[in-house]
């Protein structure tokens, strides 16, 4: 978030420099002084899993509105990664999880954002949308709308996991989302 | 970080409690009505081996001074988590590392860290202390430092490593620091 004040003296004299003995340039205040260090946000989620089938929640929320995903969010202040998991999964779909294992985690430097996904077995198939979701439902394969998907996290977990299903071996999958490239024109459109 | 005053607005009106529609406590301004959130940081650092040595740095800084420490840091915004470790790699051992698997995954969730460090092998023994560091050196198994070490975080991923070395095989390890609790006075000092 960009600020207009410093939160420790209240003046509106911020500047935005490198600090003495930093390489990075921060929100310094130019009246008392104070350094507002900004950092990356965990997204704290898990892929559901019920009899084979996925338990994906559709967005009630912006952004993406309408679009299907897995249940994740914010990791809280004083909450642990698995906590977080289950906490979102129990906010957006009401469900119960068993959590597995860290399965995927994903930095998204252009938005600040790393996702963590868990793998999860839900604990019942008593589940209806929480005050973020408009609708909750377990998916097969042939029927997960790929292209109603919310995030791009989202869709790289749940082609890994269908894959890795094959082979029944889940080993953690660490990778990095960019902004695509801009396309050039002469390629829009191409097949 | 506590707030005084609200970043948005400079007003000192924030207020500690529950937005509608949330479930936690936020710093909320009672005159812009902006919600500041407040997330965990992530601390992303490496292993660095050499030859079946491990490289540690005495640190320069508060906290910990003068303890030893394995190099990590807060991830920047901006910066992928394999980014992250190698930066701060160079920035406190100016060491350059080929950068392995994640290993340790910790939650310290009475701080507002989760701890994410990788396995890492030296591409030179080139190094010398940045300036956050007032040493650093190559230590094997038997030398290592365990009662000067800076950071619960760091002692288990070194006890975790060297545990997996016997066998070969670095399991992606996920577990929580707590706060300790507090000893009994009559079992203070007892063996």
């Amino acid at each position: 978030m960009t600020m207009k004040f410093c939160s420790h003296c209240g003046l509106d004299r911020l500047e935005i420099r490198i600090p003495e003995g930093d390489t990075l340039s921060r929100f310094v205040c130019a009246n008392c002084g104070t350094i507002h260090y900004q950092n990356p946000k965990i997204v704290v989620g898990c892929l559901p899993e019920w009899d084979g089938q996925v338990l994906l929640c559709r967005r009630a929320i912006e952004p993406r509105h309408g679009l299907w995903t897995l249940p994740a969010g914010f990791l809280e202040n004083g909450e642990t990664l698995p906590a977080g998991a289950i906490r979102e999964t129990l906010e957006e779909a009401n469900a119960r999880v068993a959590l597995g294992d860290l399965y995927t985690v994903i930095s998204l430097p252009q938005i600040n954002q790393v996702y963590m996904m868990f793998r999860a077995r839900l604990e019942d198939v008593d589940f209806r949308p929480g005050a973020e979701s408009l609708d909750v439902r377990l998916f097969d394969e042939r029927d997960i709308p790929w292209e109603a998907l919310a995030f791009r996290t989202i869709a790289r977990t749940l082609r890994n996991w269908f894959l890795d299903r094959k082979s029944g071996v889940f080993p953690l999958r660490l990778s990095d989302l960019s902004r695509r490239p801009p396309v050039p024109p002469d390629l829009l459109g191409a097949a």
